[in-house]
């Protein structure tokens, strides 16, 4: 996804990505310091591949919500650099091993790790910068801290496996389909959250609502991701219409025009993933049957029912400038390309 | 290997492993039981490969380790069971992940996960026991212990790379392939050893004696697995004679016979780990030049210096009961099957 890209503006206006990135640039420089000095290895092939996807960039949402957290709960400080850098790697990590499980030929607009230096490295790497996250973590010298950021790395690590088991699946549980899109994203961006509000010296009220407001952010911003796949052009989100379709990954609009099918609809959604490709014309039929069922716009329902409940959670919070910022951000995750 | 196998004393006698792991029977029990519900999750996949391996068995040495660490540091307590299962589940994740990395077929006498499970799984549930090792951790409340083990966790990582950048290469300084050593086997030794003398009440010093007893022991250890490898027979090691050799794996052995060899002898080590498979005509010559250069004593001679070096590590430790049976394991890590 493209979250800089905003098209209801004018282009002269910043996104709120950008608005939020550059209040707290000086603080995000100190959290690149530390990502590179972390990412260092006397070995050079670790540093060469943990550099190889760091240096291709991402927006590192992730850390500045650790900021931006610790921020509102009180003020920013060294240990919420060092959480910010570590819940960076945390997601790093991640990608290297979700790129060789999926066997991934693309990652941030460049051939990914496992296609450049096979799979054996990245899987390694990637191990090498999940112990890193727990060093920089460890340097806080907050346990509570490594409480919230290993339990969301359990939780990640489980809601992968339970995708795999689900792949292709249709009838399965809402709450199974949803358990898998926290650990997608939803886990790491509560944790993020949660433990930059722990560090800026939050109450325990406080630190909740962090959390809950990164969770449910990280739902609707998962959701939306799935809504643009059938929604959007190449162009405007820098993804093909119906990506995850191809691949076999199903997705909330297809639950709902699944859930919401005739039988003979359903037949066909069955044989459809069970297929080892799909083409242009199972797309069609697919599109077809979700505008039938307005799956686009219930799912949007969907996201829009987290977004107000990530809404609330700011009120915990003096309603600061930064406050302001995440409620633009919020705002954002939810009507992108929509 | 099989470290309860003896060779040296009568059947009736328990080996040096047997007769600790018998000693510390009740405390070990504790461990299974945090081992066994920190694998519960949810998701029915990652309990099912979780158990698959750990339910294998294998010998736990090093959460024996750690326990007994911390019984010769002061005492046994509950945080010596939680980090003696988080070091198992270390091993464990590091297994699945080694398994994957070189296409293993077998683990502990069965098929291996990747085999049974496909390499998908095991990454992920590798990352999920990764995890839930640093959630055990966490309920030590032991900042400390978190910077061990996480410190350990890196340089096994690093180690496991370097050991892919220099896989078939003969002329690598010494100091680097005890680095591989280190992250296979030693580093994850030395954590275990030293996080037990930390919960069990040990001294800035002692802590230190138990972290080089357990590095020592653990290159002790791994070079003398590595000389097994070309002296034994399948009968008396359950380890095929040159199975190391025939992967394309150079140990120390290799490695002399190869610094002492003449020009001639250079190119044939050379060519023979160039090559994609070697028979049994390449393993005859092989075998005679490291006899002819002496390179199996040699070797034990370089394991015999690191098994004095753990040796003088325990007179840190009052002479107890388990002083005497650490001394009785050491020994025995050298002279297994020699």
């Amino acid at each position: 996804m493209n979250m800089s890209a905003q098209t209801n503006t004018a282009a002269a206006n910043p996104s709120p990505y950008d608005a939020i990135a550059a209040h707290f640039q000086n603080d995000m420089m100190e959290v690149n310091r530390l990502i590179i000095d972390h990412m260092d290895s006397s070995v050079p092939l670790v540093k060469q591949v943990a550099t190889y996807l760091i240096a291709a960039g991402g927006k590192r949402i992730r850390p500045l919500l650790t900021i931006a957290f610790s921020d509102l709960a009180g003020s920013v400080n060294d240990n919420a650099y060092k959480l910010g850098a570590a819940v960076e790697f945390i997601h790093t990590a991640t990608l290297l091993h979700d790129d060789v499980v999926d066997e991934s030929a693309q990652r941030r607009g460049k051939a990914s790790a496992n296609q450049n230096f096979g799979n054996k490295t990245p899987i390694l790497v990637g191990d090498f910068l999940f112990s890193r996250s727990f060093q920089l973590m460890v340097g806080t010298n907050n346990i509570e801290a490594l409480r919230i950021l290993s339990d969301a790395a359990a939780i990640i690590a489980e809601g992968e496996v339970l995708q795999l088991s689900v792949h292709g699946k249709l009838d399965i549980e809402r709450d199974t389909h949803l358990k898998v899109l926290e650990g997608k994203t939803a886990a790491l961006f509560a944790a993020a959250c949660e433990s930059g509000a722990l560090v800026g010296d939050a109450g325990n009220e406080t630190q909740q609502a962090a959390r809950n407001f990164g969770l449910h952010m990280g739902l609707c911003f998962q959701i939306i991701d799935d809504l643009i796949d059938y929604n959007e052009t190449k162009e405007s989100s820098g993804k093909n219409q119906g990506d995850d379709f191809f691949e076999g990954k199903i997705t909330l609009p297809v639950f709902i025009a699944y859930e919401n099918g005739s039988d003979e609809e359903k037949t066909f959604w069955e044989n459809v993933f069970r297929k080892e490709t799909r083409d242009a014309e199972d797309f069609d039929k697919a599109y077809t049957l979700i505008q039938k069922h307005d799956a686009l716009n219930k799912t949007y329902e969907i996201a829009k029912e987290y977004h107000a409940s990530a809404q609330k959670q700011l009120s915990s919070f003096a309603n600061s400038a930064t406050n302001k910022m995440l409620q633009a951000l919020l705002d954002f995750t939810l009507n992108r390309h929509f």
